[in-house]
């Protein structure tokens, strides 16, 4: 039986997930249509929707399904580009996003005349708030990861939120990677303010808590200004056309729930767990180093700097023991790369090469922690040494 | 229990498409993660993708998933529109087509500069095909319905894919509502030419035959150029990125299979039910008109024209006793319009509010046909009482 400890990638189906999906499912009807069975549908679509939105903060009509991340975070920043004021041309970006949220400014950058305007990363990991606030002034929009997708630090989102309330700047969080471990409440980031600056959107994927694959939201402030990247029938306040995932908003509702009623016990038990993988790291390879910061890293979250080794060559060498780790962003499409977030910290390109990133979850347990300790000698040997044999021949 | 006749709405899930969901659902695993656990999720997606391309009649390569039919669509147009000659800005549209290329393309041309080059229907709703040849020179790109989703006829999609690739226009085809019910085969359909015009792409949903909503394809031609919509990891030939949904990818595989596997008998089955109902309303109602033309419709699907009574007059009616049935498109997010479809053939406004869909699928049986003739003797009669007094009032 494989050991799975990449579960910032994805993470198991919740069996409770699994049966509302199963359950929704059954009802046929298109939840747009105006009969009978549109209405059931309608009805289980709009009880998923309360209840995402109980867990997020926000109010039911601020939820908009999606088709998960990718698609919740294209949204908020093509969206919010598309409404924007003609005579704002500036994106905030910090370094080290995600490649959803990288490329998506790439693009508007390349084809639609966006001036990129980056911030950058504390050593930490951490977006720099001082620098953010330097960056909003006169910006179309702003975006940031609660906590790095790689590092799996945790950003000052509330600081980050108040500078662009208060610069006049649309924000969105990317909390795709976050909201399994941290409380958001999107009216409490937000604030009181009815302008259309500050917080007006924050993203969430289901298969990071335990939801299907391809469900998703993102949270739209009533007061955000946003335009459609998925045109059609004008569901979701025209916002997100096409015919609405019912069962996968109702396993969605549950995931987060779960979740929700979870996080603080998981917290403390993923803490306690991961804490115990990093001291038995350090047992078997002491130089090893911990990116981020101890105390800014979400709970089940470690990311390794190994000094002579290839995070490519151990992952391949754990995975051949039967341990599921990874070198980063799954989201790559498995190329292999230097990471561009351990980059922006400053570290040189063989560094960007040489980290592990080991993500526990639901699931974890201390025997999966005592296999990865097991395997992980034999692995560090085998790719010291072939790192080791790369550099004389070099 | 009620009687569904709403089937191009929304069709039930089937339970083989249901089992091969929960099948794939149960392997956790990122399909872009290289280990392990990635690679099994990868298998079970290219299985998926080899056979959704089998019943398609294009490579693996070419199978773009997605989340349905309105991102399928939008992937089309606004992809095909993206990557296009910067000399070239028309937009072949023919009337009729559903909103979410409608919509679409009317952002397309509010937002982004493009000419709409509008294309009329014939008598039957079938797209004109000497006027869509006419369209075609110098234009950006093309796109038609394969049968019109409110009216059920089906175009000459050989005809209209054999002009645009003698104009050298890349054309999109919508098989959203018509691939329950008809082979289409891309590589037969976009012929030889290795030339970026021609049949570039095709779209298909998945709860339009019987996989879970949330699922649908795209078919994007090898040799097409097109830009991405949903920007990220890169995923699917860069065209659209995110998390693969493998469950979804498996159950719509098996739902198109089946599809396929059943097509010729279920057309035949569906004829003949279909024409007993249409027999029955006309003993009913004779004032009754069958919309489209009877050589031309898709075989379950019937679109009515009650000369004397309110569309959304006899689905509240027929709902009430039981019977499901709809006045055109369900995508319109519950607005009662006039259906443009019916305005397109010529009909006044009156007679596009006075239309009924009824469409007829595989779980249809001889007792849910008796049903609604049972049903609609007492809904019309009150449906067109209704209407005299309202008549009478203005």
């Amino acid at each position: 039986m494989a050991v799975y400890l990449d579960h910032a990638a994805s993470t198991p189906l919740r069996p409770e997930a699994r049966d509302a999906w199963l359950a929704a499912s059954e009802v046929t009807g298109n939840a747009s249509s105006v009969h009978g069975a549109g209405q059931a549908a309608r009805r289980l679509l709009e009880d998923a929707r309360e209840r995402i939105a109980a867990v997020l903060g926000c109010d039911p009509i601020e939820v908009v399904l999606t088709s998960g991340g990718t698609e919740s975070v294209n949204l908020a920043l093509q969206g919010t580009w598309w409404a924007r004021d003609p005579d704002r041309s500036a994106v905030v970006l910090p370094d080290g996003e995600h490649h959803a949220t990288l490329d998506t400014v790439s693009w508007l950058a390349s084809a639609q005349g966006a001036e990129v305007r980056p911030v950058p990363l504390d050593e930490s990991a951490a977006i720099d708030v001082a620098a953010f606030d330097a960056a909003l002034p006169g910006a179309a929009l702003a975006t940031a990861l609660v906590a790095n997708n790689e590092v799996g630090s945790v950003s000052d989102v509330a600081a980050l939120a108040a500078s662009a309330a208060a610069a006049d700047v649309p924000l969105h969080l990317d909390a795709v990677g976050a909201i399994a471990h941290l409380s958001l409440d999107f009216a409490a980031l937000r604030g009181p303010g009815a302008g259309r600056g500050g917080l007006v959107a924050l993203s969430v994927a289901g298969h990071k808590v335990g939801a299907p694959v391809g469900t998703g939201a993102l949270v739209v402030s009533r007061h955000a200004r946003m335009g459609a990247v998925l045109h059609g029938g004008g569901q979701q306040r025209g916002l997100r056309s096409g015919t609405p995932d019912v069962a996968g908003a109702a396993a969605l509702a549950v995931a987060l729930e779960l979740t929700a009623a979870e996080r603080a016990a998981e917290a403390e038990r993923l803490r306690a767990l991961s804490d115990r993988l990093l001291i038995g790291v350090h047992d078997i390879a002491p130089e090893v180093r911990l990116l981020g910061a101890p105390d800014r890293r979400l709970p089940g979250h470690l990311h390794l700097l190994f000094p002579d080794a290839l995070g490519e060559t151990l992952l391949f060498l754990l995975d051949s023991a039967g341990v599921r780790v990874s070198t980063g962003s799954a989201c790559q499409a498995g190329v292999a790369e230097p990471s561009h977030v351990v980059l922006a910290l400053g570290r040189t390109d063989r560094e960007a090469r040489s980290v592990l990133r080991v993500t526990l979850g639901r699931t974890t347990t201390a025997a999966d922690v005592d296999a990865f300790l097991a395997a992980l000698p034999e692995a560090h040997r085998r790719a010291a040494a072939s790192s080791a044999r790369a550099g004389s021949r070099s």
